[in-house]
């Protein structure tokens, strides 16, 4: 098993970038690649731009393990991200015969005009991701899976997509919650930071308290670092360390 | 008044990449900048990595009038914005003395640990930016605001750089929402998209029917362009254009 997999996310679309729409997917995405060992590392959002999308992808694809792309899938002419995919990977579009026949049964053959047959046209070299919820299809090329924006297509893409993914070992994570403001614990916290650089530790303030967050693939090292720093927290709590 | 002016995002923060924060400053952002005439045109997520911020920063503030960055300035050991956005325009962290005024004022001389002072450490370039919320203020090098995560303190430091911002031309929104799905009007859509090409055309299903989002800087052109496709629509549903 490959220690880190890792993954980038890239969103199309001028909807989220004006304001107009609000991105539902980000977060599901997040969610699910860190319960499947797949480390998701960076994000980009960009305008439906066919420049921007191909550097962006191209940027990310030679970088990470997989990368997934949301938007522009669509019948309309504002969707062109499987054009811009295709340009990405020195391919072309071709009307592909699968899809074209999933749409036949969907929509029936007679009503399958221009822009409906549009969803069919992807590039060359491209594997198709089923879409139970609408039918046309997202695409897999090379390691970039390209699905749709709407969050219901885009999460029954991804659980077709999850079939072909390989994660690695899955990070743990364990919280703890005090009452304790971030800085009159911080410098505690960056000590035992130092001695288990295995463990990746962050802190996020809420109203009220602190919390913070431990997350390793190394397991036991994780436990241990938890159980010392809630016994440093109870410490701090009756004054017998003063932070300073 | 610059036709357009631009923008980006950069969030740092690997809680929204590990899926356990879920973003809520995007959206914030985007709409209150497309409100001020100013086009957000890409958005980042980074994790907390130096070279990832830099690399990231460095990219963006070439290219966009003004960079808007999230996280990582609080006072615990991985909060590293400050001291990789110096690094990003080669200065150097120094403690501000209006910053460590302002955080004795607000903790209290005695309380002032070295974890809270961190929060006083800023570029030696950077101008403050205000933060009613919580007091520890962001600040802006460059073209570049250095702005707080945590959403309300995030709030509150945009409506202090906002008054920092030159705006361009307001670009226009207007909606059509039709019962229609979008391959039955994709052509017409299209069609009127290479007719008006100063608007920018989008169209967005939603379940029972498609909206249809133009967008300008051209007030009156945007109207017609709008009031047209209105008509077209209404032909479409009464049979008079069959889309093929």
């Amino acid at each position: 098993m490959k220690e880190v997999v890792s993954a980038a996310f890239v969103m199309i679309g001028d909807e989220i970038l004006s304001g107009r729409t609000e991105d539902k997917n980000l977060n599901f995405l997040a969610k699910n690649l860190t319960e499947m060992g797949i480390s998701l590392k960076e994000v980009r959002v960009v305008a439906d731009v066919e420049s921007e999308i191909i550097a962006a992808v191209q940027a990310v694809s030679k970088k990470f393990d997989y990368v997934f792309t949301s938007g522009g899938i669509g019948p309309t002419h504002d969707d062109i991200t499987s054009e811009a995919i295709a340009k990405a990977f020195n391919d072309e579009i071709v009307q592909n015969q699968v899809a074209t026949e999933i749409l036949e049964n969907y929509y029936g053959k007679e009503n399958l005009n221009q822009a409906r047959l549009k969803m069919a046209c992807v590039p060359s070299k491209a594997k198709l991701l089923d879409n139970p919820v609408s039918s046309a299809p997202g695409f897999r090329i090379e390691n970039v899976f390209v699905m749709a924006g709407v969050p219901k297509i885009f999460q029954a893409m991804f659980f077709a997509a999850a079939k072909e993914l390989i994660g690695g070992k899955k990070v743990k994570s364990q919280e703890l919650k005090t009452t304790l403001t971030e800085s009159m614990l911080a410098k505690e916290f960056e000590d035992l930071q130092k001695k288990y650089h295995q463990v990746v530790m962050g802190s996020y303030p809420f109203e009220g308290g602190t919390s913070l967050v431990f997350r390793s693939k190394e397991y036991e090292v994780l436990d241990k670092s938890v159980t010392e720093m809630a016994e440093i927290l109870e410490r701090i709590k009756s004054g017998s360390i003063i932070s300073a």
